[in-house]
């Protein structure tokens, strides 16, 4: 673990030596912790598909066999919630009613039903030298999740990386630490009882934030950071780690009209783009509409918008057209609104359509709609978003959706993972190489 | 481009204000660098297959009309290098002549043949909602490579980048700097004479140091870095770099003789694996025996070696077994000789190899020589490396022989590309989704 020599930096605790014994019992604690989740991860890379399962049902039976202990823990941490006068938001997403357990139980068999994607081969052919060349897909090793106080994402986040052949490091917001404790222990006991080390999955020693600080400098340790959660979270953990991070930051999604597009797919794409649900990353921020189809379009839109109670900023064109909107500012095109307003912007042509998308857009993602075959396929290519549609609503941009089975997040990035991410996105490939004795001449 | 701010810290340049004033004149011809280089890529992602083949062999047409200049540069570079006394092995490696030209045309011819890997669609299915879903190959958009002074690297760099539909921005070693200028006009002749971007591939415009450092910050404007060159180079870069380096350090390969191996397999792969060629990088640096089969190949092995003039270390168990062998120290098993020189140590069992393996080895390249088929397999899932052969000679691990037709390094690392990387690791998969009207429930 080269890289914990100088984390004391970040750890923000007092320079006296109390505190300084305290820093260094968590860096020798992480630092078991790290040991741990590696010697796990080579047990796990080998570990059979049945056995990966079986312990995913066996979480299932513990979580349901401890359905009170859950509900206590739970209790503690929404007393504790209370008392410090937590959002009413976060304090519902806190909690542990039957229903969210019945969920987890639910998410547990689903993901033992995806199929294993560890130890899968690929493109396995002969070469001219003789030798037979193909890749297989494995875990990544040890994958560290930070989530905030959602608890069932503990479960969540257990089954997802322990199908894909990972161990798993967690931490979870400090709002929801005994719900975390009480579901940790069934993980591990599921674990166990399938005969899988129990350290496969780890809740971090304490919900002390130096310990996020640490945890994102175990580059020997730890092979990927997944966090889940606001843009703030997502930003900070990027900010401060030295591990590869599978993040997305933005949603600013965009459905362009053509003037070749269908009237009445465009009208339905847009409205259920927008409309279906707001909070959501796939959601269209930004309408962008072409001169010549504005006339055919706008007004209905705009009625069904204000049916909605959807607010418009509008673009310098389009805002005579449009009564009540708003006018844009620049800022607008750059904002993912999460809420009932939508941009929009009346465009001269389908380049202009593709750069704007360029320039403003967050690489999400991007529909088309459009009758015009060489442009769809033209947008296609042009647009250099993670997800980019033809007559299709941005809603769509999602794991299930997408038949993936499950999704750990939604990635912009184009190193490794782009777009939804399921299961395939915690492994990688290696080559390998079959021979009979082959040398090389 | 935002992390600029604070490269000054980082270009070591005096603090006067001349010296100031040339910083952020550098600063701002970066700036515009990457500017270029980004606008370049728009057009690359979408430039047509025969368009960067025309590209390709017009670059080659124009470095073959070029040769007097070309070797006129070099006579440049070759003085200086003279003058300053350096390394014999370095000089050899920078001179152009007019085989390494012949050379540079060949590769571009080869390249301009591969199969272009951008605009593929895998994968393409119906979901149950009626969408179609697949992955369509792209380009990572800007390519920045570091890299040694070998002139001919500059011709490679820029074909590879340009095939894959990025855009490049090369900084090669300064004692090149003429003869890769001379290139650079060549390479921006064929694209312009091609109707592509000339800054499609661009040199940084100074070899001083300084316009590394500031590469190394731009995250806006390179998607990511490939060093190549020796170990000390590319541990610069990744300690240095924002931006997501695609590398490989160590080839520290074994090969595992088991109890049930073949004998004439066995010592026939293990003499080509150390023999073959010494300083790569895929070159077997330890060889691993299991204790049944100890007798029936260590002398022969043992006396090719020393035909070979190989110098073996042993560990306690072989060395009593070996004449001339020196006693390997817990180092040895770390250590990647790049010489005739191989770390000799018998094991009790597979496990004990395999466990070997995952922990001195680099996770580069390892083979098993046995005929036991459930030994073979548990052997490809559990050696946690990037090229895993059963009964081949580690030699093979090479972007040539795995069928790749490029090869821009092998990477140790499991996020995005792990193993030989060819066109392909130059890339990414995005999403697209074509619907009809769809939208979602």
């Amino acid at each position: 673990m080269s890289n914990l020599s100088n984390v004391n930096s970040i750890t923000s605790a007092p320079e006296n030596s109390a505190g300084q014994t305290a820093v260094d019992e968590l860096i020798a604690d992480m630092q078991q912790l790290g040991q741990r989740a590696r010697a796990a991860a080579g047990v796990l890379a080998c570990a059979s598909t049945a056995q990966k399962n079986a312990a995913l049902r066996a979480m299932a039976a513990a979580l349901d066999a401890q359905r009170q202990a859950l509900e206590a823990a739970n209790q503690q941490d929404l007393a504790g919630a209370a008392e410090r006068k937590l959002d009413p938001a976060l304090i519902d997403r806190l909690a542990l009613t039957p229903a969210r357990i019945d969920g987890m139980l639910e998410g547990l068999e689903q993901v033992a039903s995806l199929a294993d994607p560890v130890g899968s081969v690929s493109e396995l052919c002969s070469q001219p030298s003789g030798i037979q060349v193909g890749r297989m897909r494995v875990p990544l090793g040890v994958i560290g999740m930070i989530y905030e106080s959602r608890p069932n994402v503990t479960v969540e986040a257990a089954s997802l990386c322990l199908k894909s052949g990972n161990a798993a490091v967690l931490r979870g917001g400090s709002e929801a630490q005994y719900s975390n404790q009480a579901i940790a222990k069934c993980v591990a006991q599921g674990l166990s009882e399938a005969g899988l080390p129990e350290y496969s999955v780890q809740l971090l020693p304490t919900v002390d934030r130096a310990a996020v600080g640490i945890m994102l400098k175990m580059r020997d340790a730890i092979d990927v950071i997944v966090p889940r959660g606001g843009k703030g979270l997502i930003e900070r953990v990027s900010a401060e780690s030295d591990i590869p991070v599978i993040k997305h930051l933005d949603g600013v999604c965009h459905v362009y009209i053509d003037q070749a597009a269908d009237i009445d797919k465009a009208i339905n794409i847009a409205i259920n783009a927008k409309t279906q649900r707001y909070g959501t990353c796939n959601t269209m921020e930004t309408l962008l509409i072409h001169e010549q189809i504005v006339d055919l379009v706008l007004d209905e839109i705009a009625a069904q918008l204000a049916a909605h109670g959807v607010e418009i900023r509008a673009c310098e064109r389009s805002k005579p057209l449009l009564r009540d909107a708003v006018s844009a500012t620049e800022q607008d095109w750059y904002e993912e609104y999460l809420a009932p307003i939508l941009a929009i912007k009346i465009v001269n042509s389908s380049d202009e359509a593709i750069h704007h998308i360029n320039q403003y857009g967050s690489q999400h993602t991007d529909s088309i709609v459009t009758e015009n075959y060489s442009l769809a396929q033209h947008f296609l290519r042009a647009v250099d978003s993670s997800s980019v549609m033809i007559n299709a609503s941005t809603r769509f941009a999602d794991g299930f959706e997408y038949g993936l089975g499950a999704e750990i997040g939604i990635s912009t990035d184009k190193l490794h993972a782009r777009g939804p991410v399921g299961l395939e996105g915690l492994t990688s490939q290696k080559y390998i190489v079959l021979g009979d004795g082959h040398i090389r001449q």
